[in-house]
């Protein structure tokens, strides 16, 4: 009998101050509606003095097991995905499991896996599917599996990535008859392509970013990843053919949200994809237009052409696309909108919003996630919502974490970017709370990151 | 219905240059019994100038399906796991895919998953699982995988580690009703400990190192993976109690090869533990004396002490454990000790080597695997040999490459790992092969690697 696995439950670890989008509009010159209009951020999460991916992963990872009353025996993976992590051959998992342990009590998780999964931003998403996949095999010999996405957006002071900053993490709570949502595993579609978008050679503290050229590589890869989607869903007779459309199967969708802005580009272009076949395209083509010939262009090339553009922006403005955004997609932006980056935390922070904004009843409806990463590799799945959501929703908390913050002035901001302040001068100092608490400088333990619960 | 999965087919890449251990010895003014029987290392294989981890994984991953006669849709996922990746954002994988194209087509793989997997040097086995995982729960679209285990084993000139260098790549091939052997989900144990035996932290090129302080936490991960194995045997009817031994059951095993010698020092070890209770074990007490109190002793502590190393030494000396390691263990070890370290691909060569060497009927035996990464975690799991393997095993040819390799004098040795030489001036320049064909250097490629098929 096919086991039925999902999402019981989302925790999430935002840092407890913020920048806001108008302060560092006006530090850099820039009109403000550049930042909060332009790529739809309000506030930019960031990580205090004590505080990196591992930190964050581990706080999400602890919230999620104490909200759900777990023991480490009911854990059989501790399963970190991030692009930001303290090591390139130590998982941060297992940094994650070792500040759990002060918690929980030394070797009380030494059953569990622990690895680490890269792929930029869409890692945590490949991580849920493998969890997912162990789970449905039968193979776990606990309960449930915790899924983290963690990391830190960070680009140089006054680049052209600064305003998209933000950090956070996100933990999934993964197992058989999950209460939030069950994973449709025969829809999943991949889309990848090797592509040089944003990368970050090993000898590099910072990434190499080409913004323009990454927005026309996860459009892409999305379409290749939705175009898989719907042959399966045509496969397994959901759809009758290819021409139907998908979107009209789902009632929510998240997607990664690089800045927000972002998801509004891809949407519209998924949108045009799924639509072009439909009796209601013909008015919709009488008031916008035809779409532009893509003829001599890449992918990727047509994506980011002006003229594409243009008519993207047009199709946009237009009712149909607008009931559809606000219906299905806008709810999911809420917390990108106030946090900023968060790579691999991004989609899931999406789906997090969108249980804690909706009133409506989502019972059975089914939530479409667009993941995607740099390098790149996008995927399209859906999962369906349970009637036990409500529950689970309920109790999500990240609203109430993000109303608790501290805003913090520029000079503040630029300080702990350019690492000024010493790990015991946090703005916040950490109570109840793991934290980095000293760096080895010892020849055996040189660069090391020793961590600790501070109550 | 549960799906038997497994591995079908392995293929290893092992660069074509190596430095012999006694040229090594005499260079660095140590007797060479030092390393060939002290550590058990013969021949260290050297990356030549246009190798890296990805290259050598793309080689490993073309080898496997050209043996196999797979095309791109064959395939799920390109998963690699690796330590010595190029990127910390974006996944080796993709760079893999990327090489994998310029021979079978550009697209040809946009349909796979391809993401990396972190953690040490048993990363590879944590992909294997995951990928199994997925074929077993019948979530996978296409009939095979591909998970490749990459790495390079660098330590500084004159270091503690120079002597225990290597490089080499091996690709399993996963499937339902594999024909090689079939994976036992159901015993699989685990053992994680947040350690810091080796570590690279994301700031620095080269790992930092405690030797010995690794060889207590490879021990003591092991022992905790093998009393969850012995569990779940003794749960699923294969062991009467937790008593009897189940290195009994086993007919090979593969443990993962920082240097050969350690490897018996983990059997040894294995053994001791394994049979501590059985009724021969009054015998061997009689032989050897009793085993050392561990009062007072941390589990590393006990595994490094000179007490317990002494009684270790006197029972790999008994006819016992000698007997039991020529058997099951001894022929894992010729291509690692003719290879060095490879860190994922280790336990790997160790089956590939067990697999080629041996002539006896390995038909229905059961292989073992223990799986080592350091920060820490091991794997104790096991797979049943099938029928048509004689078939697979003929074809590994791993020893034949092994046979084919020319050695390079000390002075070569050292300008390639100093990269004094340029990627144009390989030892024995590529042909039908992929190299690291040049580096970006405009801002928006600063440091991006580009690969090419050479003919």
């Amino acid at each position: 009998m096919e086991r039925k696995v999902g999402i019981d439950d989302i925790a999430a670890y935002v840092p407890k101050i913020y920048v806001d989008a108008e302060d560092m509009a006006k530090a850099r010159g820039i009109d403000p509606s550049k930042i909060t209009k332009g790529l739809g951020i309000e506030k930019l999460s960031i990580p205090d003095a004590h505080e990196d991916a591992a930190t964050m992963a581990a706080m999400a990872a602890l919230e999620i097991m104490e909200k759900n009353e777990l023991q480490p025996k009911d854990l059989d993976f501790v399963h970190v995905a991030t692009e930001s992590g303290p090591d390139a051959a130590k998982p941060i998992s297992c940094y994650v499991q070792g500040m759990l342990e002060q918690v929980y009590g030394s070797g009380s998780f030494d059953h569990v896996g622990a690895p680490e999964t890269k792929f930029a931003c869409v890692g945590a998403t490949y991580a849920m599917i493998d969890r997912l996949a162990y789970i449905a095999s039968g193979w776990s010999k606990s309960r449930c599996s915790i899924v983290v996405g963690t990391d830190i957006a960070k680009y140089e002071l006054n680049s052209s990535g600064e305003p998209t900053q933000g950090a956070a993490a996100v933990a999934l709570l993964l197992r058989e008859d999950p209460r939030l949502m069950v994973y449709e595993p025969e829809f999943t579609g991949f889309g990848t392509v090797d592509d040089r978008d944003f990368f970050r050679p090993i000898e590099r503290t910072t990434a190499v970013v080409n913004g323009q050229y990454s927005v026309g590589c996860y459009l892409r890869d999305m379409r290749i990843a939705a175009d898989a989607y719907k042959r399966n869903m045509v496969n397994h007779g959901v759809l009758k053919s290819l021409k139907d459309s998908m979107v009209e199967k789902a009632g929510l969708i998240s997607f990664h949200s690089p800045f927000p802005k972002m998801v509004q580009y891809a949407f519209a272009t998924f949108l045009i994809h799924d639509w072009r076949n439909l009796p209601r395209w013909e008015k919709i083509a009488k008031e916008i237009g035809p779409e532009p010939s893509r003829e001599g262009l890449a992918d990727v090339e047509f994506y980011v052409s002006e003229g594409y553009k243009e008519f993207r922006k047009r199709f946009a403005m237009t009712k149909e696309f607008t009931h559809e955004y606000q219906e299905k997609v806008a709810d999911s932006l809420t917390a990108p909108s106030l946090i900023g980056n968060s790579y691999t935390a991004s989609v899931w922070l999406g789906v997090a919003s969108h249980f804690e904004t909706r009133n409506g009843d989502l019972e059975a409806k089914r939530l479409g996630i667009g993941s995607y990463g740099s390098g790149s590799s996008a995927i399209v799945c859906s999962f369906i919502v349970q009637p036990e959501y409500r529950e689970v929703a309920k109790k999500i908390g990240l609203m109430e974490q993000l109303g608790q913050r501290q805003k913090i002035p520029m000079n503040l901001y630029e300080d702990l970017h350019e690492e000024r302040l010493g790990l015991r001068e946090s703005v916040v100092p950490p109570k109840n709370e793991f934290a980095l608490d000293c760096i080895g400088k010892e020849s055996n333990d040189c660069g090391y990151r020793y961590y600790k619960y501070m109550r």
